[in-house]
């Protein structure tokens, strides 16, 4: 068949508009209609040409929603007509990773969706004069139809809005799952969560969800705070306006550091700063936000022998196909938000608009309908 | 009353054996005769000058054992002829952290004890001219008689022998306990030790205990694997012969790299190879070594955001009080194995060929009886 998608052709350049061929489903794999897309700063970092594993042509996107359109041979979760996720982290339920509670790293597929290809090794996207296109973290959500592997779509409810629960594809997940699957975060606990785009906010509404007692948000721009104050913050600080040293200032706010912090940043130098604003004796930071390629995090080994924690977090330690329906139903039941991050709605063909609106920080989150 | 103590005059010096002024117990605290002393690293860390916080003269030691001579006003839990373990890191029972199940890290006289005196700021110590000379680590077992405060004191059996029991004020419960308390290692885990001295040996011995398969010791003197065998390491590397990267050899080893990975050494570079050959997804790593003045820990965040932890431990998160007793009944019962790292038994008056024999690597602990 022939679709409609959003291609980047190569690094740095703005991605065009055009028809494609997609392949029907293998086995194992299925045909979806993507009815929405979030523009996520992962797609950006490897259309910059930042990510030394991007490689083009290729159809980005990783967080949208949509409906199955067929099935290959063998699939039996999924039917023509159920509502989907799109899953950049898998989940087989029969991997190593699957079966080890502690972690959500499904390897199943790992090697080929690295590699932009389908489990059997390879696309089913091709330029219409037959080039090859390659898939993008396993979902290629920048194409109006897409094919999956079964074990990377999550089944969720028909009557959640694609436009919005796209977002559930990664930021929504990431930033909720950081506080609920990775920190286990308790009742009455006192966190600091460094950065308040649309991660952060969403961390911010996990430690909401969580019961968090003190919600400390800190960012740069005094713009963010009202946001995040909506979505559960209780204290902001900008760094820039703090006298001294900005370690301090949190310990000193928290009545000794947070028992929990998050970095959404991805600056390696703030990452040591959540590290070490972290409660001696118990304090745990996690880092959320992906680093730019070489960069690395340093401390003192004091800091840790001292009692905190250094963890990480990809996909909020989520386990898609049953994690992310439940996710889902917190929003359609309004324990959690999303509409309000959606700042801005847009056709496919101002995709690269959106990328523009997300570079000059004018918008949280940018979702493509169809 | 007089005692009999090494005294650390200044940096860099051996310490001089010399009567000395000890005054008896104030409130809150116990006078204790030390019957053995174990000569740890620490203590040779200050003495050296390198340790920034270290000040002199001082009367060092921290890992003794003895029993109680006299007890000051308002002290409860023990009296003359208890036998007792002195602890670095005490246990008040009351304070914030002692309240947390997630530390051990009591602070109920940290700072007084970083200074080097008693909780009333003043010392028990003093030269026979009157100049007061410091306690250290709130321990000072390096004197035949001390003072300590009486949450500082682990009341131990008295058939257990002074003169191996001492070796559980630091290093065996330090080295156990990074397994137990710490890492919480499950049955069947698989772990790499890095690092074959004392709290190489206590890890590795706390590892069999706790039920680890896989147990692979990683140093570089083959000299040490012998020793290493006895106390439960199942393979030895010795990354000196290892042909390429040791990380990448540590993985392939342990079929994905170890569960639980510990640093024994204070080498910051190793710190970061223990981290890096913890398993993708859940691989938890702890720091135990103690690493020079300013020197810093350093890795791609990606290792964490994959699901590797970075842990450290103080005093292998033992609760004093609570933890030591059963610690020396698991010496007793055989549970445990002390006897063989106990390689030097001196006198006092050699307790200087102690520390060089410790620098020419020729012993695993050098105990004192006095
Ligand atoms: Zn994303
Ligand atoms: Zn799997
Ligand atoms: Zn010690
Ligand atoms: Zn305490």
């Amino acid at each position: 068949m022939r679709t409609t998608a959003a291609v980047a052709l190569e690094a740095g350049k703005p991605m065009e508009i055009m028809e494609v061929n997609l392949d029907g489903p293998k086995a194992g794999e299925v045909l979806v209609e993507i009815k929405a897309t979030g523009l996520c700063h992962t797609d950006d970092f490897t259309l910059s040409g930042a990510d030394p594993e991007g490689a083009f042509p290729a159809i980005l996107g990783h967080e949208g929603a949509g409906v199955v359109v067929e099935v290959g041979p063998g699939v039996t979760s999924l039917e023509p007509g159920d509502h989907v996720i799109p899953l950049y982290t898998p989940e087989c339920r029969e991997c190593e990773y699957c079966l080890n509670p502690k972690t959500n790293l499904c390897q199943k597929i790992r090697a080929t969706q690295g590699a932009g290809v389908m489990p059997d090794g390879t696309s089913r996207f091709s330029m219409l004069d037959g080039t090859p296109i390659l898939h993008y973290m396993g979902c290629s959500t920048f194409s109006n139809h897409t094919v999956l592997p079964e074990i990377a779509l999550a089944k969720v409810r028909k009557d959640a809005p694609f436009d919005k629960i796209c977002y559930i594809g990664c930021g929504v997940t990431t930033g909720i799952g950081a506080v609920i699957n990775t920190a286990k975060v308790e009742i009455g606990s006192t966190a600091i969560v460094f950065g308040l785009g649309g991660i952060g906010l969403n961390v911010i509404q996990g430690l909401r969800l969580a019961g968090a007692d003190q919600i400390v948000g800190v960012d740069i721009n005094d713009g963010k705070a009202e946001m995040a104050t909506h979505f559960g913050m209780t204290h902001f600080v900008n760094p820039t306006k703090v006298d001294g040293d900005i370690v301090a200032h949190l310990v000193e706010l928290t009545g000794g550091g947070g028992d929990y912090t998050f970095d959404a940043t991805g600056n390696v130098t703030v990452m040591r700063q959540a590290l070490e604003s972290a409660h001696k004796g118990w304090g745990e930071s996690v880092i959320i936000g992906v680093a730019g390629a070489g960069q690395e995090i340093s401390t003192r080994p004091f800091q840790l022998v001292t009692g905190r924690v250094w963890r990480g977090t990809a996909f909020g330690g989520a386990s898609g196909r049953t994690d992310v329906p439940k996710i889902v139903d917190w929003y359609m039941d309004g324990k959690i938000e999303i509409d309000p991050m959606i700042t801005h709605t847009l056709k496919l063909e101002e995709i690269n608009k959106g990328f523009d609106m997300m570079h000059a920080g004018e918008s949280i989150r940018s979702v493509v309908v169809y």
